[in-house]
């Protein structure tokens, strides 16, 4: 099985970034290429030890790589799948970090130059940047890895490059999923949690004469509901996701419903979060990780 | 100044079993009455030396306390407070823990017997009973103080032993605040966001086929924003708060709008989710208090 020697990463921030850090200490030998439009990330990133070599994307040496990630925001990310592997060698492995794969690997289907294995690692934080990059960022994580898509070449061992790369970065658990299965699941995982967080901003954010107060007045149950509305890499995902519009329209659907009963049968609606609370405790949540 | 003697506290769950413990840590002369209709919630708050004697509500001796704390849930607390003030000495202070306090006040505000002082410690974990009450719970703590209502008795002593009582128990400030303000500020910081959380975990059972998978791919995010729909004294009070229907219909609305514009014009979106997260970092929240 062939050894990655030389990887790119187009995008040094939060996950590339950490990536970059999580594998330079795993594997000291590999040989890492940072591709950034942000010059200052990728100085960052080099004072830090975490790129051997870096450049922006239009010049980037990327035919050298045996691997490239791709870890750019959403939109961005997917507009860059065929160019980057256009300029790849042929047969060489392409892969990306985005919370949506349907959109990402119908993308990279469309072209037969490289192997592209989607991948999503579960991890991130509220904060950006290569300044937030931690090496421990996906310690102990889940990564979902889809199918191969692209290149007709042998497929076994790209996908076997994917797997040990985020293995030697940290994660825990590699799951394999089809993209469409993916999105359905990190609708309600991932994706309608963000936007219900960002919402609740927006209704506080307002009430702008109460935000003071309101601040003065927010136990953690406030920091922590809205803690993911911080995290700028799930809206770009969630925008990709064909299944979260109506995900959201349910949910807002849902919450008029129960602002009605507010004002009608208080007890029943007191009697339904009871329930919820109780689903929510019977369902397997991750553990608590400390903040880093 | 009366130094407070015999307390007497009204449900020994999360909130009333904490405020014992964290008493008898601060005041170890304090002599507390628990009163609670769960005769076991009374055992093992005795067992653990929260209380130094117990009973039934209809049996309670309250006339012999000084001050009484209500700490049953939202509303059943409503209900209590002219039968709990009719028991008591004239002039004694009764007091309370609600997270609404329109409602309560207004209610207080009915019976001229003992002095009522609204209070509202900004508190909880998604964990229940006095099994989950911790001395601990309070310490750092924003408590909210409502002016006096009752009776017409000197009611600048009974204000300070409510002070005193929370500053005691941990607290870090004590915030005075008119029920109203009170009420409006908190649906924003509490109650919407307790409601948000609900919804989401609705959503995701409601997908119960997903649940598995979306368990499996559920990130620190999932965890956060819902850890609030796990919090059984939220929704009582939000029950109480008259401004919360509105503001979920609100809630509602503009998430409805959102997923529209998802896909309609998912750039504008994203301009949008942006600056909500840029709206949340300069929200002055409070910091991130290590998990009990």
């Amino acid at each position: 099985m062939p050894v990655l020697q030389r990887l790119g990463i187009i995008g040094v921030g939060l996950i590339g970034g950490s990536l970059a850090l999580a594998l330079r200490r795993a594997r000291p030998t590999l040989r890492i290429l940072g591709i950034d439009v942000d010059a200052r990330a990728l100085e960052q990133a080099t004072d830090k030890g975490a790129i051997d070599s870096s450049a922006p994307p239009e010049r980037a040496p990327v035919a050298e790589c045996d691997m490239v990630v791709l870890a750019q925001p959403a939109q961005t990310l997917l507009d860059s799948i065929v160019p980057v592997a256009q300029r790849m060698r042929p047969g060489a492995v392409l892969t990306d970090v985005c919370g949506s794969k349907e959109a990402i690997c119908a993308r990279a289907a469309g072209q037969e130059r490289v192997v592209f294995i989607g991948a999503h690692p579960m991890a991130g934080t509220e904060f950006r940047g290569f300044a937030a990059a931690s090496p421990a960022l996906f310690t102990g994580a889940t990564v979902a890895v889809c199918p191969p898509v692209g290149a007709r070449d042998d497929r076994g061992a790209p996908v076997n490059l994917v797997r040990e790369m985020w293995l030697a970065a940290g994660a825990a658990k590699l799951l394999d999923i089809e993209p469409s299965d993916h999105d359905r699941a990190v609708t309600f995982a991932s994706h309608l949690p963000y936007l219900a967080a960002a919402m609740v901003v927006d209704s506080l954010s307002r009430a702008s004469d109460l935000v003071p107060l309101a601040s003065e007045l927010a136990a953690g149950g406030f920091r922590d509901t809205t803690r993911l509305a911080g995290d700028g890499t799930v809206g770009g995902a969630a925008a990709l996701n064909r299944h979260v519009p109506a995900a959201a329209r349910e949910l807002a659907e849902q919450l008029r419903l129960l602002a009605d009963e507010l004002t009608q049968t208080p007890e029943q609606v007191l009697d339904r979060l009871g329930r919820l609370a109780e689903a929510r405790r019977r369902m397997r949540l991750p553990p608590v990780t400390p903040s880093r």
